[in-house]
């Protein structure tokens, strides 16, 4: 993986971020987060990957439901944000993948490991948000009570 | 709905909208919008949706077909402009979903019915866009005459 | 197709798009970037497209397989981004297109007939980068040799 700061001014920072074959999009973005100290930040991405792991919420179990997806998909787009949760700069990202024939799919991404390239543009704020566990969906989201 | 402001200067404003279970995501942010008096905006989120109608143009009707989706999804990718129209902030956007086994799913978004959350990024730009009526499509496009 | 500067600040540039029917989408990019001399940038937009074009890069033999989409679509989304190469700037997209019946496909987009819109948010920054012929995957990366 290697970097390039775009622009800079005042605090609102845009970086290109390159994956190589065989980085995995989701602890590469969270170890860049982390090792940068990344405040409120949301990017956007294509590329591709040769196997992933997408999930889907079940609201009815508050479980998060896997998906395998084991062949060469073009990254259509994935989208996200990071936020504080715990302490941690916390990557959440939502994808939809192009199959051979053609067909979209897609889930919050648990993993995918890119084949050739990974595109990313992370645009960086200063201003901190944070996560908070929701006893209701059993999920940690953004903390409103404090915006 | 909350709002933070991440990040302002000369008129460019970045802005995190959280949007919380039994928001309506369209109704919320054209109030929004409203509110804050939007100039030429664009935006992008993530999150999921108990229930969504999104709707696809028929150029031969020149109407729009929805379609009803009464499931929970997630929101693979929801991208969107808000454009002044006929002196009010009007929103346009598009939207990806996810359903349980990873198919992708989407169209033109009529509503979407936020469980638990959407995270929405709205970058803010000073200058104006208008749309206006377009005889041939009948529908309201950005006015290009003026730009 | 018309554009409109939307903000500027530090050669970091806001320019909205607006391309009108029958305008075809990689191609009207791409020669937007010769004439603006862009530096890098990344796209978003939706619309609508009469036909389209699409590929997946076979990773096997190392060729696109193009998928041809002859009807009236939803542009759910077009993320990309345009970076120098070979002394110009090349265009990299990728599409999700929705049909009638809601269903979503997409791929690396080769050909997008607009109608009867598609708008475009350009963020350009004044740091270059570049591509290069790639090896192992027979495709142009972003070199990331020189970041």
């Amino acid at each position: 993986m290697k970097t390039a700061l775009l622009h800079e001014i005042e605090g609102l920072r845009t970086v290109a971020l390159v994956l190589n074959t065989d980085d995995e999009a989701v602890a590469t973005l969270a170890s860049f987060a982390v090792e940068y100290r990344l405040a409120a930040s949301h990017f956007i991405a294509i590329g591709a990957f040769s196997r992933a792991v997408v999930a889907y919420f079940d609201w009815a179990t508050k479980q998060y439901r896997h998906t395998k997806i084991n062949e060469q998909v073009e990254v259509l787009s994935l989208v996200g944000d990071i936020v504080i949760e715990e302490d941690l700069p916390k990557v959440h990202a939502h994808v939809v993948l192009g199959k051979a024939d053609a067909t979209a799919h897609g889930g919050h991404l648990i993993e995918g490991h890119v084949r050739p390239t990974l595109e990313i543009v992370v645009t960086e704020t200063p201003r901190h948000l944070r996560r908070r566990f929701d006893p209701v969906s059993k999920l940690a989201l953004i903390d409103t009570t404090v915006l």
